[in-house]
Parts: structure tokens; C-alpha cells; sequence
């Protein structure tokens, strides 16, 4: 059974932000505020998932959601993962790591839905790919309300037809991964205003606006526009509570612009322009999560370095306008001007 | 003495879209309806430039603007641009068409601001670079409204430092050329949004919303961000007063996506992907107007032959949001559904 967009006090979602930035402070500190929190699954074990999940839940009593990873095995191109790899032999000896291994694997889904639906999370979230109707319903079920991320119309008349009961619509202004359903070239890159009106034309979900906002006015806009709520990441990410990197933190606080690159995973992502990006960009194959695998030593090793040159630095293109303040003050005061916005425009 | 933003009915700016689709029908259509309409001197002679302006006269008293090219002498690729020719020649054979000569010219711009100037326009923009100050400053003694088109932070800052009375925020979803004032791969490519929160943190000029808009919630939507006033092309191409080309509106009509390209003219525009697109992209090189220069004939016998394949389809992110109405009732019905949502929102 479809169920209710969530009353939130504040249209505002935290957007789960897989790899270190989310945390159960972070989620907790939006939903104890009025937003809705998000605990990103993503490269997380189902074990260390559930404590995620409970620790955000000793930390406030309001709904959270989950976001997963639906990972689809592609076909790839073997000799340009191959050449690839052994074009960073020299960056990972550079840090003193090893090369990961490149491989697929689906990010334990089962496991992850297993633990979500034991431990009763009222909103999954899925990314990447859309999920079948089959799982769809089986959540719905279980009374779990079901988002399913797109980036263009297409991908929104397939999520509607698969039963979801909301859509995330990811502008290509979005920090970290394209949640397009398939990693091709020029596939996915919408303005976020242009996506929201095309996907508004083809299906009547409540869709949730994701990509480069950052302030009050932000959300003014896609409500405007018509979304009911506006999913926030990259502006949270300088939060005491966030769990970004040292170097990731010095690099937001810098000016300098964002780009898409699959150097880093395998799949069309946007971070911080860096030398990493700039050097292997070009060469980078698409083969997700493999390409994630063979550089995950070498970055973990380059954050432990302090070096934000080799890691990936995602952010969205707003990434000027995050802010140093906890977010309970940040969710207030968009909310805030929100509202003034809204009533004056 | 810089001036007042002008008062309109309706927050709507036609833009100026060079080449073809704005015709004085068109301007003073959405002047009477009680926006802005706009000539574009781009591509025109100085005489065809005073033969517009007195044309939308005759149709409307209300004030105009007039968009002017600023094009610098950059230094480009010479023997890039030589392969380059080389390639397209079986292309332009088998139009029967000659390639054009590809060099440099400024579009004639001193004898077209003696055009506005004698012909006091209300409002000039510019697109492509930024004014000297003491080009502003003339044209404000002389009673005219300076807008310059950016599309980054600091081509707004540098443009309110000339002493420009607005900005147009031109966000990456716009259809044709990119304003930005250097054209290289990454810079300028914003979404309309984060342009316009991340412009409105550096000046405080009015600004005016361009790419990707096509309705009245996606107006709402940018003037909750604080915009003063929406521009819109690609939504208005298919009104039986735009200039639109028979195969450029088929096209229009049709599903599809659109890129960045430097194909047509050596500066990065967004069209319609079609196949020389595609086949010719990744060895185009930047130099405009060079290579609008020398695909010019090439693209005026595909047009008359109507072949969408070999012609530049100039379009904005939401292209399949326009409509084939009047213009008038467009401006009508945009700026009804935005008063509505600008209420409710």
C-alpha cells in the first residue's frame, strides 16, 4: 500500500551522504530540529548499518529515513579497468597504499534491507537504479514508504510504474554520485528547476528536490517549483555533527568549482576540482563499484595524509554557500527565511 | 547614473535568441502582454539591427531591450581550426554549400551601439564578455539600462565592479550559447539556482533568471530566489511569431536531450543532440565566431533542406515544456500559474 508524504514541521531532508559525512549526530540534530533525518547505508556493513540506525535513534524519537544503494552488475569495459589501474600504481605507492580490489558487489543489499525492515525505518530511499515493483510493494508492506531517486523524466515514469511512493529529483548541481539510473555520458544532467518541472509534467508523486541548495530562498525555490520538500547535503557537511573529513572541511571552506568525474568510483560523481580528478578524469572507465574498490586504500590513505589533492571531495555547486554552525541553528534559520520568502514572493 | 529596474506588468524577459527566432512579432507580443521583449542584434547588420527595433516599434510602445555581442580577440587553435575545416568539408559538399571563411570579426558592435544609442533603447545587455566601465558609464549617460549576462560568481562580481545596473544569471540549462566570459570546458556551467544564490551572496544588482524556465511554477521558482524578473528563449520558439526554422521546430516537438557543444560555432551552446553533433563535438575546437563563420553556409543549405541532422537546434533543458501558442496568451497563462504558486508557496 502507498503511503503519506511524512508531515515534517520543516520541509527540509537531509540528504544521506555515504562515505563519512552523515552521521547519527547529524541525522538526529535535522530531525530533533524539524527536518528529516537520513542515515546513508552506503559502503556501511548491515551490522555497522543497524548501529547507525539505533544509535540515531537514541538520539531522537522522530522519524529517520535510509538510503540505499541499488548496485547493478553492468558490463564493463575490463582492459580500460585494467590500464586504469595501472595508471594509479604510482599515486597509491606515492601514499603508501595498495591498490583495492576492483570488483563488483551490491553493497550487501539483502542485508540491508533485512535491517531495515527489522528495525521498522519508515522511509528507504534508493539511489542508482529502480527498484522492482516486487520490492517496492514488499516494503510498502511492512509500512515502509518507498523514494526512489531519479535525475530525468524517463527515470521518473519508470519509478512511478514501479509503485514509488515519492521521487527524489536529483539536479545535476548535486554533490557526490549521479543517481542516474544508467552511468552514461550527458545522461542525468538536468538543472535541478528544469528537472522538477519535466518530471512534474510526467508523474504526480510528491518529488523532492536535491542539488545545490543551500539557504532559505533555496527551498523557497523548488517549493515554487513544485516540490515538497528540499534535500540538503552539501551544506550541512561543515556541521560539527557531520562526520566530514579534516581536509574535505578545509577544502569547502576554499573557493574553487566542481565537476563530474568518475575518477574516483567509476561513476559520475561531483566533488571539488583536485589533482586526482584532474590527472585521471579522462582515463577514468565507467565501472562502478569497481573503480570505488581499486581507490579506496589510496584515499583513505590520502585523508589519513591530510591530502585533499588525492581524495574526492564531493560537493555540490553551492558548496560556497555551507556554512560552520551546527545544524539544528542552520535548519531553523532556512526554515526561517523560507518562510519569509514564501509569504513575500 | 545608473537606472531603476524597469517596471513590467509581468516579471518575464524574452530573451534575445540570435539567429533566427526573435523577429520584432515576437518582442512586441510579449511587450504588449506586459513583459519584456527583446531584439537581438547578434548575427544582424547594423542596418538589419535599426530595421528590427523601428519593425517592433511600429507593433508596440512599450520599451525594449536590445542584446549586443561583446566579442573579444582571443588567441585560438589555428592549425585545431585548419583539421577542423578539413573535417566538415564532405559535410558541406554534401549540402552543395561552400565552407565559410572562418576568422574573427566583433559583430559589428561599434556601429550597432550607435544603432541603440540614435535610436535611444531602453535596455542593452550584453553576452559573451564584460563591458569596460567607461562603455557603461556612456551608454547610462546617455539614459540606457546596462545588463550584463553571467554565469558565475565572478563574472558578477567583475560585472558590478564595471558599474552594470542588473545581472542575467545564465544557469548551464540554458538553450544556445553560454555567456560565460572565457569559453572553457567546466567554467560556467551552474546550475540556474545555485547561480543565482551563489551571484546573489556577491552583488547586490538585480538579477534576471535565465535557462530552463517554461512556466509559470519555474518563474515562481526563481523569483523565490530572489530573482527580479525570469528570462525566457526556448519556451517561446514554437509561438507562430518566433522565427523558428521548420526543421528547428519539428525538433523542438520531438523527444530528445540536449548537450553543450562546440560544433557549430567554436563557442559552447546547448542543442538539441542531433548527428553532427555528435560526429564533429570532439574535435571541435574554441574559436568563435571562427567556426560559426565557417559552418554558416553549410548550416543555412540543411536548414533549407530541412534536415534537423546538420543544424544548430539551439535549446534550453526544458524544451519539452514549450508550447504552440501566441505569445501573448504564453505570457498570460505563465504569469497567472505564477501569481497562484508565488500565493500558495
Amino acid at each position: 500500500m502507498a503511503s503519506e508524504f511524512p508531515r515534517l514541521t520543516h520541509p527540509i531532508v537531509q540528504a544521506p551522504m555515504a562515505g563519512g559525512p552523515s552521521t547519527p549526530e547529524l541525522a538526529s540534530a535535522v530531525a530533533n530540529a524539524g527536518g528529516l533525518g537520513f542515515v546513508a547505508a552506503g559502503y556501511r556493513s548491515p551490522e555497522q548499518l543497524r548501529a547507525d540506525i539505533e544509535a540515531t535513534r537514541t538520539l531522537t524519537d522522530a522519524p529517520i529515513g535510509v538510503n540505499l544503494f541499488l548496485v547493478a552488475e553492468t558490463e564493463i569495459d575490463e582492459q580500460a579497468l585494467e590500464a586504469y589501474a595501472h595508471e594509479l600504481e604510482p599515486v597509491a605507492s606515492r601514499f603508501g597504499a595498495p591498490l583495492g580490489a576492483a570488483r563488483y558487489d551490491d553493497d550487501q543489499l539483502d542485508a540491508k534491507l533485512n535491517v531495515v525492515r527489522e528495525l521498522r525505518v519508515p522511509i528507504v530511499s534508493f539511489t542508482f537504479a529502480c527498484p522492482s515493483p516486487e520490492l517496492v510493494r514488499s516494503l510498502q508492506d511492512e509500512g515502509i514508504t518507498v523514494w526512489v531517486t531519479v535525475t530525468e523524466a524517463d527515470e521518473a515514469v519508470l519509478a512511478t510504474g514501479v509503485g514509488a511512493d515519492a521521487l527524489v529529483c536529483q539536479g545535476v548541481e548535486a554533490g557526490g554520485h549521479r543517481g542516474t539510473f544508467e552511468d552514461v555520458d550527458g545522461r542525468g544532467e538536468l538543472g535541478l528547476l528544469s528537472l522538477l518541472r519535466l518530471t512534474h509534467a510526467v508523474t504526480d508523486l510528491p518529488l523532492i528536490a536535491s542539488g545545490g541548495i543551500a539557504d532559505g530562498a533555496g527551498i523557497a525555490a523548488v517549493l515554487a517549483a513544485g516540490a515538497r520538500a528540499a534535500q540538503i547535503g552539501t551544506a550541512l557537511m561543515l556541521c560539527p555533527e557531520a562526520g566530514t573529513s579534516a581536509p574535505h572541511r578545509e577544502a569547502l571552506k576554499r573557493p574553487g568549482r566542481t565537476a563530474l568525474t568518475r575518477a574516483f568510483s567509476g561513476r559520475r560523481a561531483r566533488g571539488i576540482v583536485n589533482d586526482f580528478m584532474c590527472e585521471h578524469e579522462p582515463r577514468a572507465p565507467s565501472a562502478y563499484p569497481h573503480v570505488h574498490h581499486l581507490t579506496s586504500p589510496l584515499r583513505a590513505a590520502a585523508r589519513a595524509a591530510g591530502d585533499p589533492e588525492a581524495i574526492n571531495l564531493w560537493a555540490g555547486q553551492a558548496y560556497g554557500l555551507a556554512q560552520e554552525r551546527p545544524a539544528a541553528e542552520l535548519v531553523r534559520t532556512w526554515s526561517e527565511a523560507q518562510q519569509v520568502t514564501s509569504a513575500s514572493s
